[in-house]
């Protein structure tokens, strides 16, 4: 595995470094913001039906399904991974979002929890129904994931005809996730802060509020990152998959080349073996570039 | 102007009918639903500091600001345009981005005379932070977009710098746009639902959460159209940009090469005139692929 993989310098290195280290830092600083905001301002964590409960919904959110998925999303980028194998990458990739998708389940678990224990109503706000909508395409989104790219049954133009709708969902999710936050954030400030209210923007108020901002920043990084073209991890070179079509390529290492697509200046870097290969090629390569976000 | 465009067919042209048909129909929804919730759920419009003035805000914000705003992003993707010149798309492009700033700035004084009016302290909330830093952004974006890329001025290599930037902060301002209506719903519900309670959810509260559902649906018809490379406009096929470097070419004709990218089958349907021009095309090319967010 991985025997394909070049060790090719990536474009633009020092500027993608600083803006993953940027997103670092700030999704870093976003999750500090969050602990600092239930333990300081408010009365901590525990497992108790209490406030201090309800308060685990936006640490792990924040963790989890804002920080640990933004650094799913741009795992593929990262080029001192781009010589460990694809397959890796996926488990690596599929693992992350696993594990987000598990804190945000928990951390829903505590807000029902606490909304019980006290008679609050459940799923009327907004906030509920689009952050459960969220949490449920996340869930489909990665059951679909395994079982199209990670497991080795898919049929190589499924793959391709799935990939760019992968991405896509992925990032949507992603945005709307933040988006979810945002309103959370607001929910919370009114229904916490009565005196002083929220509108005379107590230091809570104001440190939350940033803490809203953070999140803001750290998904327009994440989202540059992974919608530049030349940052893609380059395909496997394998010569195998650069058979006709009818030559069926085989599972896991074949797949690189449809499910990492090239820009113009990969291309001639492809050993062409026929017509027909190149011309399948072409098409992978173009299924691809459109799964560019 | 528009002689070099091509009549192109578009590919999946029924798919982007289809979908093109449903954001224009979840936008006209969403802004009839603004209008129901201020005309049938609240006091109406009108400028007279109290509540009616503040209907304006969402009113103005779906219409200018999401609905326009989205028309706006996808304008140059409509095949039929194709045979338009791009300066004339350009000018659409700007002036339905004007329309919306302007309705954006006057939904904010609305809020402004509101607040005043009523003593009710401004600019306190994550949603007024980020909405505010939105317009600022929107207004900055539409102020460089007019002098780099409509006036005749720009040399063409900061065109072609320019332009991935531009196509990302153009979406990534949409969705905060979008994210911050979703705020405001939240807000306004809790704010104006006091008996019943927002968490009873009473009609208006169903209505309302549901044009908030529309808006992120609008919002991902939008990015899903304006992110599939193979629905981009046709770069112009013009001999006189595909001169050396060093031969300057003219205007607002000779740049649709560099702020149109074309995928990997255009390239075979340019005419090359020479190795330098091959490879300056080449760049340029390279350089719009990239904004395909």
């Amino acid at each position: 595995a991985g025997s394909g993989a070049r060790g090719r310098k990536m474009e633009g290195y020092g500027r993608f470094l600083a803006l993953l280290g940027s997103a670092l830092l700030v999704g870093f600083v976003s999750v500090v913001f969050s602990l600092v905001w239930v333990f300081h301002y408010r009365e901590g964590l525990s497992w108790d039906g209490g406030p201090r409960e309800f308060n685990w919904h936006p640490v792990l959110i924040v963790t989890g399904f804002v920080f640990i998925q933004g650094i799913a999303i741009i795992v593929y980028r990262l080029p001192w991974t781009w010589k460990c194998s694809k397959l890796l990458m996926k488990f690596i990739h599929a693992g992350l979002n696993t594990i987000a998708m598990i804190l945000a389940i928990v951390s829903l678990v505590a807000v029902f929890d606490f909304h019980n224990a006290r008679n609050i109503p459940n799923m009327y706000s907004l906030h509920s129904w689009i952050g459960l909508t969220a949490v449920i395409f996340y869930s489909l989104q990665l059951f679909l994931g395994f079982a199209v790219f990670l497991l080795p049954f898919a049929p190589v133009p499924l793959r391709a005809a799935l990939l760019p709708i992968h991405v896509y969902s992925g990032l949507t999710i992603f945005a709307t996730v933040i988006a979810t936050a945002l309103m959370g954030i607001t929910e919370k400030l009114i229904f916490s802060l009565k005196n002083p209210a929220y509108s005379t923007l107590p230091p809570e108020a104001t440190f939350v509020n940033c803490l809203g901002i953070l999140l803001v920043i750290f998904g327009a990084l994440i989202l540059w990152m992974a919608s530049r073209s030349h940052w893609k991890r380059p395909p496997e070179v394998n010569a195998k998959i650069l058979q006709p079509i009818g030559v069926t390529p085989e599972g896991t290492e074949a797949e690189s080349t449809m499910t990492d697509g090239s820009n113009g200046d990969n291309k001639s870097d492809l050993r062409i073996n026929s017509e027909a290969a190149r011309k399948q090629n072409l098409k992978f390569d173009e299924a691809g570039q459109r799964s560019t976000m």
